[in-house]
């Protein structure tokens, strides 16, 4: 498999990791959950991210689900979240998986990071623990990391760090971000890959600033991929119109923490997962929300009528 | 004018507050404002919120501004605003408005408040603060104010504290905090009312758990308007097409920090106030924001019609 | 009075806000603790900060507060602290404070400050608002504020904003910071004075990196000024085996929050101000904490007779 | 080995984990300081907990560290910190160091909690998670990890769940919940082990209020023994004696990431380690920290002399 690079586009999809109601990872659904992602239109897959509930896996279990995923992705870059309290623990899982043929690993900075000076040193750092020439995505998530990274802290690490080749974009609000960012690549700065996150919730505006695609889990990755060859082919009407029906869905999938039961019902519903169920701790989507989802994709069915 | 009560319902417009480019207050545009917020539905309004600028204000000038809003307001009741880092503070601003014609005042949490003693016993004080049967709404929005309140302290302060008449429900996700408290209250506990902020993003849910409407600041309050009035009707898919066709602004707006220019923005484009400035600090919305903004409003145009 | 430079030195000790039982502000002991900081070796007072219990102060309270220490400390530079959420609030109160005889105004970041770039303009626009040509006292807390200021920043802010002319320093660990700020100034850097909080638990250390002197409010004032006399007389041993008297006292009086009360409740017992009540929310020290607290004054003062 | 129980006492030093300079573990040393620890009067040891660097060390490391000290210790009660951003790697490491022979495991409550439910529940998992039966040490150090656990979530945790036999009390301030606790229990609750953290800072009225002894890493472990051994024999006296001669010292090293560098220092210099070094990241004590801690240590030295 190829190593990530500045000029990756497109739709990474981010992988839930499927259980069994006991807690065990269910390995078949996790064949099934990346052949349906890749039927949908992923261009890429990332695993062991927070939507892929890794910090509750133990290294082995991270290993072998990578394994897994790697393989049955074929051609298709797989990138391997790798965040962790220390460096040690980077440096071993990206080492493993990178063997395993992963296309690079994402790291989020540790919420203990404040000033600049912390948040660049740390990625030198974690760039070193990555591996040598390891490809790294920067993912900027400061709802969930506490971490808010300035612009500038960005150029420089993009200056500095030739191992950063990709952002998973999902400050919040972060448009005014990527819109810096490519002026400072206009300017001659080294141009980085932009996938975006945040479920997807700000799509259109992200591909009309300049972002090369999305890096998200949405259950309905289909979107995510017309959202993004439509404003690539120039037509952002139609780009809208596609992503507007879904956003009721998207913006009650975005929630925090909630979010995820209810990712992996729609999952399971549409048959990509046998099982629903959430590693402890973590709930099931309440019976309420179950109701508020199936009429959000019974409304959405009837709406995509409308549209084509 | 009459008091704020539990049985209270509607849409309690969060009023900005317009400013001159020079920074001064503008009056007659708060006129303005208020003239509009009615006009398109509003049954309440709220001033001094977050989105009101109320810490960029000195206490004269809020003073001023609760007097005009609550003349101008007429019948309509007026909550105020009033978290202040301190009691003093609070107890202060609290029977100032209150002598001008206030129906209540509303009060988050300060951040530092960390467990769930601390915080029952903040609003017990805050209540004897804001002074003796001031109706006070609660604010919980822990996105802003870092406290996250469970749903077994907001029943302890229900019980506890009946001037506690109202939820200002912004938790995010939220949902299952307004089943919580309607079935405490099915179970023989006082009933409050709940409105719900968030810019109204999960409107139509939240009132099929049982809010009572909302208290938001979105720049169309007329939707706010609609989605209550024809949820309350029992018409919920008409509601939530309505809502869905404002919902890709809704989420544009709700943008924390950088929505409150764009909402200024759409006020002005709406005629309802002369000019969009912040006051410092705070930037007015990036020319590339207008551009997004005013395309998702003529979509909003174009889809409305649809609709009709 | 004469204005804060970047030349003060000595002992700025932070003043309690002394209050009657009932909560009302006790003016008679406002003054007589006035007198006693003086007697007792301040070279400074500092009113209006943290442990003045500010925050639960009206405006008028303040402004009463404000005249009153500046009318008794008589040529002593008295610094007030105007650190508000809003500039609005912090430009009344300095205006207010400059006209009566203030020496300059003291300003610690507001908690929703992250970024180099965010400390960095908050400072140029906190000093534009506490008005054309007013000192400031830059307060480095981040235990108290979160908000962490890298010494790069620090230098910044040196550099570009002439109006502040001190660094009220008491990050902790805070003693590299001292260093750096002092080899920038050895580079050519603007030099200001530095004033140690923190209880002065590490001022001979301080001493020794270059500070110029404290600015905490430890009931003992005598204490640090004796260290700081010492220390600049270069007899370093002596100032640290007066320091160490009092170190167990010190590190009491230095518990974020409880130590208000103890601190209070000395400064009873020694016959400075009236009662040791705090406004509410605060509660008193505890039986056991006086008990404490008495056990240490008298082992203070059987060590002390050994040190003469 | 025997199980850690309630009845727990005396002082469990918090190992540092020791590394060559090129950040590899020193095992020699590991051996070394372990029996240091020993000759200066533990009676118990506690590893991989914040300041041995646990979260820089893979799991095999973590393993391999337990597995010597474990061996080395003898008789000694071994307590291993197994806190982890997720219950699986908690399992797993408790199930594999209760397998090497560790006397029970540490757990600090993650970040992420907020309120008393949270937090209740979070224990009644990480109980499961670790074992059944595996004598859990509830560590409540709330400056670091930002977790405020009130007294009654305490007592609830201390009633619900027999596995947790000690409180690691690192609160700040924390007196008062040691009282609440001991009060608690002459109610009938069950009483469980109280050490102290904190580098020891307010050791002498830990023991005034109830506490067991200390668990913590100050670098001269002697003088925690001698000021638990005294208190427990009412020399109330001699105990502060030998507790303020230390105490510029234990100050010193207790800032807040700079004191390990520190710490590891004076090993070093007084024999016990091999290397001072930390891994990566953390930078060794500058050279005017060291020449600070030099002469603290000379002055510690006379003044022992004196109290002879």
């Amino acid at each position: 498999m190829s190593l990530l690079t500045e000029d990756a586009k497109g739709v990474f999809v981010i992988s839930v990791t499927p259980f069994h109601p006991d807690g065990t990872i269910d390995f078949d659904s996790l064949d099934r959950v990346t052949d349906f992602y890749i039927e949908k239109g992923a261009t890429g897959l990332t695993i062991l991210g927070m939507m892929g509930e890794a910090p509750k896996l133990t290294q082995a279990e991270s290993r072998a689900v990578a394994q897994r995923v790697i393989a049955r992705a074929g051609d298709l870059p797989v990138v391997v979240g790798v965040s962790a309290p220390g460096l040690a623990a980077i440096s071993e899982l990206s080492k493993s998986v990178m063997d395993l043929g992963a296309a690079g690993v994402m790291i989020a900075p540790p919420g203990s990071l404040k000033t600049d000076a912390q948040i660049a040193g740390y990625y030198s750092q974690a760039c070193a623990a990555a591996g040598e020439g390891v490809p790294v995505v920067l993912q900027d998530f400061p709802l969930s990391t506490g971490v808010q990274i300035d612009p500038a802290v960005l150029n420089r690490i993009v200056q500095e760090l030739p191992q950063v080749v990709m952002l998973k974009h999902e400050d919040w609000p972060g448009l005014p971000k990527i819109t810096a960012l490519r002026r400072a690549e206009a300017a001659g700065q080294r141009r980085i890959s932009i996938l975006c996150g945040n479920g997807g919730i700000f799509l259109p505006e992200e591909m009309g600033r300049g972002a090369d695609g999305a890096m998200t889990g949405f259950a309905f990755p289909e979107m995510l991929r017309q959202v993004v060859d439509l404003s690539n082919a120039g037509d952002m009407d139609r780009a809208q119109d596609i992503f507007d029906a879904y956003l009721p869905l998207v913006r009650y999938e975005q929630q925090p923490g909630a979010g995820l039961a209810v990712r992996k019902y729609v999952l399971q519903k549409r048959g990509a997962i046998a099982s629903a169920a959430l590693r402890s701790p973590g709930a099931p989507a309440a019976p309420e929300a179950i109701a508020e989802v199936d009429r959000l994709i019974a409304r959405l069915t009837r709406r995509l009528k409308e549209l084509t």
